[in-house]
């Protein structure tokens, strides 16, 4: 017998000022998705958008529909709509690439722009790829350019000014740690940064779409950032790359292809930058990738993030309440903030056998992620996750836990992707 | 009254052994493509693919998706089905990111293996994107690092040794011109390059698909190129990157991502490059733009590409015959090579109408495309183009010409893309 009140949360369903954003989304059978936080679910809208984009418009109009459907602007026109879900002014977000790539851009150009300064700060559990990308600038300019210095993510808050300060270039951010969910105190920690006149790169991977974002009121200098989580653009969907105006006017980004010329059908032999947010493109977006990231956007139409995040809070909360309810809880080391202000939309915990009981929990049709060494990952994504889920998941957990499925070898086996 | 033969055309296209891949295709009604060089045509397989990618990968499967459906693969399995369209094999082709994006990795690795030597050799009228790459680097590096030099197509041919020297870090080849059609002969070019110790990197945007390439045989270093034109991958479809076996282990490539890492999925904090071709990977992959080229490619399964390169050049001579027989023919300057071998799969014209003609054209569901200055461009795809296809276009063409309704006021005016 379980011993989650269910009625109680159906009423909180019942009250959710988001419930009717979940119509809006296909969400699989019987599945309870708590992985938004990888890869967020499809909306009904996504799926006609890319019909539309393939079958009518590639399809029939092929080569005529750079014009006649706007393609050639894609990429600004979603940049656009993402602007006001990471608090930035219009002009400043573009969509494309990858947020490596991304990155590699607004990186370069930032160490530029810091003439002398070489050391690029960042936190030693920042998502891979982020630190990869100043390693290979690193290498590709020599350390005498540009060096990264890795701190623990509780020293630079303890002592900002020993980690950054006048010897530092960029100080390269992720708001949420994509393995603890913690989340950094930003508006801190770039407010520290221009006091000693480093400029900062802000990466929104686990933030843009689950929380407010002020990137403008922050005064950030760059940021890059994720639609297939939280965003629900699909997997491996463009990313966005934001660059406040007073920088537009004075950087040079080095993958200097051709969609971010200033006149890109001029053909012009020399590369001239556009002097708009369109500098931070460089070679032919994907029109059908970026047309799901365009359609999947609408389901922020009208929200309110602060709504969000306190849904998201709400969810999180609840989840490790019921879990503390049974016995087997005492094995889940939580390592997420126990502040829920103090971490993004997801709780992890830490447990030897996280591996396996993710794998038991997905072939329940609960479906969170494993993230090495050892821990269990579990995403809220407001919009389409309800309360009703929260108890579901709890509940299929326990009978995991309880009858121990997750010891069976199938779950022992390693996929490719973990 | 046309004088076009149009019996004697539906007579060839019943012996062309290429006619049946046509069905595979989605013409657009009542019109012909002649645009295939700048964005090719849909295939049904592909519409098919994109729906089950979204509907059922996406929308059902969710975040398991990337073992079961094995998306994390997907970068490889279709580089290695673009290989033997390009002569490459197995193992030495990745589809990812753009061509510039690919180029810049490429360009920065062999810069790297060039130790001491700096200059970077391209032609004058090479695609403005492969030129502004170099100059990104250039820029970023310094000029003491990285010059570009470009010289006339005629010239590097004539005096090699001239411009490709001891001197020369890398020369950067597109084998069809963009804006003539002309064909410069790689395996010649590359075989002096490496005479004098020169890396070659070769951009097969306008040749993949429409010609046999033999990148091995050639001995070219590093290739990049596209899929949305011949290979009918999709709008800014993602691009493929060719590395030579032998350089695969020893290069360092800047845009150093976590899907390039050998473990990406360890999330390592250190960057190690993959010792395979994956290590020109850099961010998450866009799985439904990947899937659509994936789809697309299956068109060339059994295709022999001296056929469809005998069937290239039949339909642009067919082309160059069919317009000599009308007067106005005389305003049409060919600009590309009258030896059919020493082009690629296009003519281009320069006619001081030639925008408005090319509209007039388009309006007729005739797509063909300009290119500035004055240059109207008619691409031939020998997998769906017939050739009935070329006599419609011509008496279509003619009818335009003969009434002049080209001059009309509505096809001066310019468009965003031209």
């Amino acid at each position: 017998m379980s011993s989650i009140d269910f009625a109680a949360l159906a009423e909180r369903d019942h009250a959710d000022p988001l419930a009717a954003k979940r119509n809006l989304f296909r969400i699989p059978t019987d599945t309870i998705y708590l992985d938004g936080n990888s890869l967020g679910l499809m909306t009904h809208a996504t799926a006609t958008r890319v019909q539309e984009v393939v079958q009518r418009q590639w399809a029939n109009d092929g080569i005529k529909s750079w014009n006649q459907h706007d393609w050639v602007n894609l990429p600004s026109l979603v940049g656009d709509k993402i602007a006001p879900i990471i608090g930035a002014a219009p002009g400043q977000v573009i969509c494309c690439d990858s947020i490596s790539v991304n990155l590699f851009k607004v990186l370069s150009a930032a160490i530029k722009l810091q003439d002398g300064r070489t050391q690029v700060v960042s936190t030693q559990d920042n998502f891979p790829t982020d630190l990869y990308m100043v390693q290979g600038l690193s290498q590709l300019l020599g350390e005498k350019h540009c060096a990264l210095t890795t701190v623990d993510e509780n020293a630079i808050l303890e002592q900002p000014s020993q980690f950054i300060n006048e010897h530092t270039a960029v100080v390269l951010l992720t708001e949420v740690n994509f393995r603890t969910g913690r989340r950094l105190p930003l508006q801190q920690l770039i407010a520290h940064a221009h006091a000693v006149g480093a400029l900062v790169i802000v990466d929104l991977a686990h933030s843009a779409g689950a929380m407010p974002v002020e990137l403008d009121a922050w005064q950030a200098d760059f940021a890059v950032g994720c639609t297939y989580k939280y965003l629900n653009g699909g997997p491996g969907a463009p990313a966005f790359v934001y660059v406040a105006k007073r920088h537009l006017q004075r950087l040079n980004q080095p993958l200097a292809g051709w969609f971010g010329h200033a006149q890109p059908f001029a053909f012009d032999p020399v590369y001239q930058p556009a002097d708009t947010i369109k500098q931070m493109l460089s070679g032919t977006p994907s029109i059908i990738a970026m047309s799901a990231v365009d359609a999947a956007l609408d389901a922020f139409t009208g929200v309110d993030l602060q709504q969000v995040r306190e849904k998201s809070i709400a969810l999180s909360e609840l989840f490790l309440e019921l879990l503390a309810s049974y016995d087997f809880a005492h094995a889940f080391e939580c390592i997420s903030p126990a502040d829920p202000r103090a971490r993004g939309s997801q709780l992890s915990f830490a447990h030897d056998d996280a591996y396996a009981i993710c794998q038991a929990l997905i072939e329940a049709n609960v479906i969170a992620d494993f993230r090495a060494p050892n821990y269990l990952r579990v995403g809220f994504t407001p919009l389409y996750t309800s309360y009703t889920d929260i108890g579901v998941a709890v509940e299929r957990l326990a009978a995991i836990m309880q009858e121990e499925s997750y010891r069976a070898p199938r779950f022992q086996q390693r996929h490719a992707v973990t």
